[in-house]
């Protein structure tokens, strides 16, 4: 899925290349063994991603007049780097092996460990590695948006959004988690995970930090809302989507991980609730069965299909792009951005995956 | 260890405690589930830990002439959360069951499930919490410091030392857990690590922000380094002893923790390069052996005091502690603060952990 037009993308990777070349530097020099760490960080960020995020922080911010410089391309990319944490810690929470088709981070320090023949556990070690990898790439998200040459007004009105945003998604991450233990969750407890994981940390809080950044008053940044939350949990669901049916070689991940996971979607809360008694039990049962293989997957998909549940979903993404696209229509942004956004939402949610 | 003095600690707290409040009472509101992960929150930070970090910022910055107001206690408390989201991270990493004499975080989130009796396996949920936690602490930091109340420009000046300090921390944490695979590390080495992980992280970079929070210019920041590195080392190198030789009521983790989890501190090289072959083996041996009992760790011990290790260390200590006392009286700073500074510098590297 090409989501981000080319010419921003490239814009968006070349301030992620030359932040990340000067933070990974002093690294090698401290000591020569953090030179593999550095460069894990920054393989993570520049071989996968499809800057999204950015991509919605710098509309916001042109749209509303902001200035088109190298600025809000730098504080847009930051974006990236706090995803790039967010997601070598899932993947260790999720135990994952598999991350943008290639291997996870601690997966890969597992590796180096094994190659190695260092002592004790390489799982273990593959897993501190990677939360300390996390943690370096949350770190390195605020350096990038303090440093990016923002001025400290702009600043000042963007960081407390900045800090919810950064709140709101680890509270959904540990809801999801939450929800994945306590099994059976319901229809209302998946969308709540869904706006907090995605509307918001996906969509909405992109928009307003641009926003912000472009000095967007109050009434703003609820347009932007009123766009950006029905967007965004179209965005997820279109994930949730993917995450059953996708073709492993768009998503990046094997085909089923996210059933494998046992990860309670609103796809698999309307299959639960849609299907019959033994279709029920028998989704129940491979949920999160860790050894799910092509037929067990099959079968979902029937379940999930059969049940009704694909349509009604499909039906619920239609319906919040509609909701989203009229928002859009009356947002206060420039017609260039409009179209840009307009773009953004439509491949975000395609079924292209 | 009674480090800071009690009216301080208790403007530290008091600060901590209405942050924490604003933060996580909005979590019960957007879902009851959240609660009890805002609440261990809370409790990790309130229950617990020296407020050493704090006291070297906040005597810095009254010691360079800025205001002693709620401002300062509140931005040097910030480093409380970010000790706190490095400390679940820690426990996690080092698979360590026990945190200032109670439960880690992370064994707190498995109870939980284990109680609950939810499905799949606990210690991965603790372990998911415990994460996503820690990062909830880490943003919570940066929150606490930006909405401090400290004027934008001093901001401006001390921002990039938070983000250098919180990327040394991160990287003398993974070559911390390096070297406990890699084995056989040397003195240098292990020196290294003390530098980046306490050196810089405890006392250096906590001096820096209050002085830059301060407005101090460049030569009276690398003034507070002379007094600061050194005392730095000498406080992790007496840290180093109280994990092997230290009272768990005074630490609050079981006595020879850090043997079980194979540290390898400047006092373990030490041990190693100063004890005769049969002692080295079986100290080597002994390093990392998670069923270490009493009589395991009373042979550490020894090979440890008979390899005229503790004594070099001790040695060590007392003259870091010498050179920091030297550095302190050409500090530039009001005598109030000399003192208090001179105070926290001998409590801190106390035999009475």
């Amino acid at each position: 899925m090409r989501v981000v037009n080319t010419a921003l993308r490239h814009r968006f990777d070349e301030a992620l290349r030359g932040f990340l070349s000067a933070a990974t530097a002093p690294l090698a020099t401290t000591a020569p063994d953090l030179a593999p760490f550095g460069a894990a960080a920054e393989a993570f960020v520049l071989d996968g991603g499809k800057r999204l995020r950015p991509a919605f922080c710098y509309w916001a911010h042109v749209g509303v007049g902001g200035d088109d410089d190298d600025r809000i391309v730098r504080a847009a990319a930051a974006l990236e780097l706090l995803q790039a944490g967010a997601l070598v810690h899932d993947d260790v929470i999720d135990r994952s092996d598999t991350r943008r088709g290639a291997a996870s981070v601690h997966r890969r320090f597992a590796d180096m460990h094994r190659d190695a023949r260092w002592a004790g556990d390489p799982d273990a070690f593959g897993q501190a590695a990677a939360i300390l990898l996390g943690d370096l790439a949350l770190v390195w998200a605020d350096s990038m948006l303090v440093g990016s040459g923002m001025p400290s007004d702009a600043l000042t009105n963007a960081l407390p959004l900045w800090d919810l945003m950064r709140t709101e998604v680890m509270c959904g991450q540990y809801l999801d988690v939450l929800e994945q233990v306590r099994g059976g969750g319901s229809v209302e407890r998946a969308l709540l995970v869904a706006q907090l994981k995605s509307a918001k940390y996906t969509v909405e809080r992109p928009l307003h930090l641009g926003a912000a950044l472009g000095g967007a008053p109050d009434d703003t940044l609820a347009a932007f809302s009123r766009f950006g939350l029905p967007l965004g949990e179209a965005f997820q669901l279109r994930d949730d989507v993917l995450g059953v049916f996708g073709d492993p070689g768009a998503t990046g991940k094997p085909a089923g991980d996210d059933v494998r996971e046992g990860k309670r979607t609103v796809l698999v809360a309307l299959g639960l609730e849609g299907a019959d008694g033994s279709g029920r039990r028998l989704l129940a049962q491979l949920l999160g069965a860790l050894d799910l293989d092509a037929s067990g997957l099959a079968t979902v998909r029937d379940i999930l299909a059969s049940s009704g549940a694909v349509e009604r979903v499909e039906q619920l993404i239609a319906a919040r792009l509609d909701e989203a696209m009229s928002a859009l229509a009356a947002l206060p942004v420039s017609e260039s951005a409009r179209e840009a956004l307009s773009g953004l939402a439509t491949a975000a949610t395609s079924r292209d995956g």
